[in-house]
């Protein structure tokens, strides 16, 4: 229930939507709907805080595995289960990356975002600081267009599709790791 | 007065914002706004064609300089480009990339930017073909990354911030196409 909400929200613009709207689109009544979600804000807040639970608990798998682990290593894996993170739960982190702050609940989504991708830059930072990355563009720049790359999955990934999320998880990290350039160094 | 319609549908939501809320925004009464848009779907319309307008030059350019240049120059040169344009229209291009196709206008700039999306991917294929790119994954698959990395860039790039659009097309070529990782490939 909570999934096809949130899948009409991404399609409708969760402003737009209305309970009428959801208990339509669900085949309920708005006394059904209500007995589950008090409000259309609680729907919303439940999808954030799935999306948002799951993301922060690879940033901070990441940040504890330090054993052996160098942050280079640490930083593809986070790279890897954001993919599947993405692949399965895209509705809820579709509406996240949408959250545009119009609400507290959006302002605190935003926030809990906002620490995350903090945290992610700081591997960056570490990973470029061990002499892993390249230190010709500064770290933030990096986490950036990374992290932009793996977060426009949630916009053409499609889970019937052609690609696993194994296949596109394996293709970002070789793109962003190793380059599209056709050259010894991808052989390796 | 398009430029700060189209930012307040990307802050509010297109479908949520009122040609009251608008009035409202730009210090205007609605006929005021009525003599320069006759609908809100007009400064939609109006918006969308803006950015694709703008893509679809850059992709015909690229197609036509045929003299000479190699796909993988072309498609570099796409990549710098689309980021300059990006950076220049930033709030018609994030409108666009988050239309959802509620209405003909919309499904008519999802037809456009379909499109334009296959013909990356072809400039892709071709720069594959070429011997250019790796050839471990699929074309289809390397376009959506790499447009999919540009086009990230509406969701955090500022252009009063600290990174110029040059910096910004610097950074995803090399990262596209060289890789993040630090290698002596990089130096060349």
């Amino acid at each position: 229930m909570l999934r096809r909400a949130v899948e009409l929200f991404n399609r409708r613009g969760y402003d737009a939507t209305s309970m009428g709207d959801l208990a339509k689109e669900l085949g309920l009544t708005k006394p059904a709907i209500y007995h589950h979600f008090r409000s259309k804000e609680e729907l919303l807040e439940a999808a954030l805080d799935d999306a948002l639970d799951e993301l922060t608990a690879v940033v901070e798998e990441a940040a504890q595995s330090t054993e052996g682990a160098s942050a280079y290593e640490r930083l593809r894996e986070v790279v890897r289960r954001s993919v599947e993170v993405l692949a399965a739960h895209q509705p809820s982190v579709t509406l996240l990356l949408r959250v545009r702050g119009n609400s507290p609940i959006e302002l605190a989504a935003l926030d809990r975002r906002r620490r995350l991708d903090e945290r992610l830059a700081e591997l960056v930072a570490d990973a470029a600081a061990e002499g892993a990355l390249r230190d010709d563009m500064p770290p933030a720049l990096v986490s950036r267009l990374l992290f932009g790359m793996v977060n426009s999955l949630v916009e053409w990934y499609r889970a019937d599709g052609t690609f696993t999320p194994a296949t596109v998880a394996d293709a970002i990290a070789a793109v962003a790791f190793d380059g599209l350039t056709n050259n010894d160094e991808n052989d390796n």
